[in-house]
């Protein structure tokens, strides 16, 4: 397929990169040029503006930071919107509020242009081997015609619904599982800690019996080893996340009340100073609270 | 090794099971004596009170309903307290309140007797298969002693501290990370629901990814299906554990916010006339609250 | 002194009639002008748009419904930064949002005008008599330039700081106290209703002793009436600045517990259908958690 | 009236002394009997059990420091239970958990003896001029025959119903009231301070105007003069208030989020070392969460 890609961050450069190998005809937009180099060697071709990236395309892939970079693409002056093909789909795969994701949908509904939503699970070694989940939204038959590129890179594909909102809302649910996890063991590891047991230790039975997902493993060791400074996630980007969440319980009225206090924590590591340390640092919260250290 | 055993539940039954297997010397008491039938057939010896089956043991292992039953089968009238010999070691497997697990240990230390604490993990086939964990606290060389009676059903045997006590907060940690990873999910799940996604495709995308725990698999499981009428676990077992956790909270002065918002839940399961259904029907607290249904 | 006026809803009214009747010179500007004209026969001016009510005044003050309608009336075409002297003072009494606070005090910094915010306790028959509080922040001298305005209709005074902002999160913070009033009762009399305890004799025993303060009572009285049908303010408007104090806790990187379970529960109301209904309707959450009726 | 007085502490006293002024016949008992001199001297009598001082008493009154000391002066050796007459009527003015009260309750009616709870609400000054407040629950026609001795020290007398243990649920009610008061203003007061406002100008706004109970005033004045050290109530009290309130949300299954919450500010406030301070040091839990100080 004629594909568009907006945003070269280590996992946008690693779809990329799926596509261009599947024989797929990629015109890239980075905003620091340079980190297509390679993509161009290999036969990208590289555009100055999202609107050149656009041109022709039938589908345009965007991963980029956040809301506000992503409404600057897509419908700001040289956005992708200005030149996008009526039939072409707008692909959006970044992490994004559902106001966000609802001004997308309409923005390119009004322009008769198509949009879908597509989120990734997985880390950018998953995205380079094609293993990436997709969680993908939007009306059909625009999912069924992006599925040829969707398959370039994700190694599983799940339509949760035809609404492109409701993928926004499943992968911020699946960061709330990650935040609200980091709170359960940050309340366990810092009662035990009290109790005079080795919080390493619970956290070898904890995921050597029925706690033994991802999310138990990768977080709780951070925790117990005390990993603050080699940040994966920030906590601004975990409090960020959070409250994209509550924000979503607003919109469809369902109260959360994990989620909330999982806010009232990152304000907390916030207020204490913590705001570019990993998300684990969550932990220390509840050993504050406990009058551990 | 000489072992009395209490309480052939399910549990108690499998790794009476196994110690006989492993040819330890087991007398066994239960209320109702008729459960020990097969193991009397296989050779285990049948005690008509507790005191009865302590009598001559170097470990006397307990596996009972709860505080109450334990306390009244350890220092009762015909407890093993009475009868049991000096160095001899009463090994309690019970899910117990931490205050409960401080009067054994005091009990016992006033009457010159080990006590020590080993709570298991896994289901009932695990045991039969001899496949628990086993968390096991007390002081040495107490631990060392029974190590061999344990192998007989423990898989792997962590050993967490000095105190008794120690094993049995771990136990209630571990029961409290179901409970809240029930209130995580069932906060998705209402949701994405209300959002119009079926909650059995979030799960299976949650499932499929770095949520694949069985503390996910199974609940959850149960949660999207609205499984609810064959308790596993009732609410009011739920609520008894969430309450023991708190009341460790209490006792080392550790706030536990995501344990009172359980706790919260299982009062209006309660209320709502959930008593005697799955601890997972949490999901519905949520659900109602999201004003679904 | 010489006045403009916006918004006569029946707060804004009365303290236009008393700025009127204190021998200011004032212009109003109202979308529905007839409500001026009781104030245009007794000698105020009617302005046609907001900037006619600006043109030529020493102060201006706004009393409109929101962020928005605020937002509009002094940036938009015909607002009044489009007519403002430059040493004029527009004084803001709205309840906004932090975040519109900011951008009235940087809109018209940019434009060399002067603002102000004073925000206003008590309802219209205490402004009638000229008996509201008036919470004021702004820089000097511009306070105390307009504080003859502010006796017109204010009984008493309290500057709380030099940033316009700080009297916004004052009044939000007493919005948030009633909120929290109504739930902190609504689980009183939830409580003592289950237990077979009329609500109401609580109620006067509470205030009866020393929880006698209006927001005791005022509130107290509704709920255990369940007078939820004529709403003095909705469930709309108690989760608007419920969630716009929440904001103000993000702004400052301060959690706020109770803040997010009065959130909680006005959106558990709001899926419940009870959005139009008075804000004091919590208590029908704390009932229902509770299984009452 | 013939009455029996159990606890002399300084409401005790109070207490008693206007019952021997109201012309009853008083025979007193206190561990330290040295705190009864004055009161003899005035025609009391001295008993040196509890049963002695319950002998040939139509009413006996206890006001003892906790269910414990309750406990054992009702139903010790030495306890009024075995010297009451048959047609006797206890009356316990302590607050006590709802299990102590059902204990009460219940052993009396064992022993064919009466029951009543009759809280009173106020300070000593308050009895000493006979101006408490009273809540009595228990069977008519009990509560009218203790009447007489009631307006002894009562100024109103509230019957909130048949079953004694609903008086002392309205008094843990009101002791939330307090809890919750508090928690409240310390989050107003922590989010004014960080956006540099004085939480006393906040407070003398908060009580100027609708938030001026005595349970406004007292407290939040000692909280905005950091006045910790001096305690009414300590923090180990607020706790033990707080945990009875939620375990009568236990027995009746009522959630009671905002009493949970101030739970975890106490157990906070009692790792951080504070458990002897009064207890809105629970102000410097949210102020330390804002990352004040």
């Amino acid at each position: 397929m004629k594909v568009g890609f907006l945003g070269l961050g280590a996992m946008g450069h690693a779809m990329a990169r799926r596509l261009l190998d599947a024989g797929h005809e990629v015109t890239l937009y980075n905003r620091t040029a340079s980190k297509a180099d390679d993509l161009v060697a290999d036969g990208a071709r590289l555009a100055r503006t999202p609107a050149e990236a656009a041109k022709g395309a039938e589908v345009v892939f965007s991963m980029l930071f956040d809301d506000a970079t992503t409404q600057a693409a897509t419908f700001g002056d040289e956005g992708i919107a200005t030149a996008m093909e009526p039939d072409a789909i707008h692909v959006c795969c970044s992490t994004l509020s559902l106001d966000q994701a609802r001004r997308l949908r309409d923005g390119h509904a009004e322009r008769g242009q198509g949009y879908v939503t597509a989120n990734v699970l997985g880390r950018p070694p998953a995205a380079v081997a094609g293993e990436l989940f997709v969680i993908v939204a939007g009306p059909e038959p625009l999912r069924s015609r992006i599925e040829p590129a969707l398959k370039a890179f994700g190694h599983r594909i799940f339509a949760v619904g035809d609404d492109p909102v409701q993928a926004n809302l499943v992968k911020l649910s699946l960061n709330f599982m990650i935040m609200s996890t980091i709170e359960q063991m940050a309340e366990v590891f810092a009662l035990n800690e009290k109790a005079g047991t080795d919080p390493r230790t619970v956290f070898e039975i904890m995921t050597g019996s029925f706690c033994n997902a991802p999310v138990h493993k990768n977080y709780g060791k951070l925790m117990v080893e005390h990993s603050y400074d080699y940040p994966g996630a920030s906590v601004t980007l975990g409090l960020k996340d959070t409250e994209m969440f509550l924000a979503a319980g607003h919109d469809y009225r369902v109260p959360l009340p994990y989620a909330a206090i999982a806010r009232d924590r990152f304000l907390a590591a916030m207020a204490a100073g913590d705001a570019d340390k990993d998300f684990v640092v969550l932990m220390e919260r509840a050993r504050q609270d406990a009058g551990l250290k």
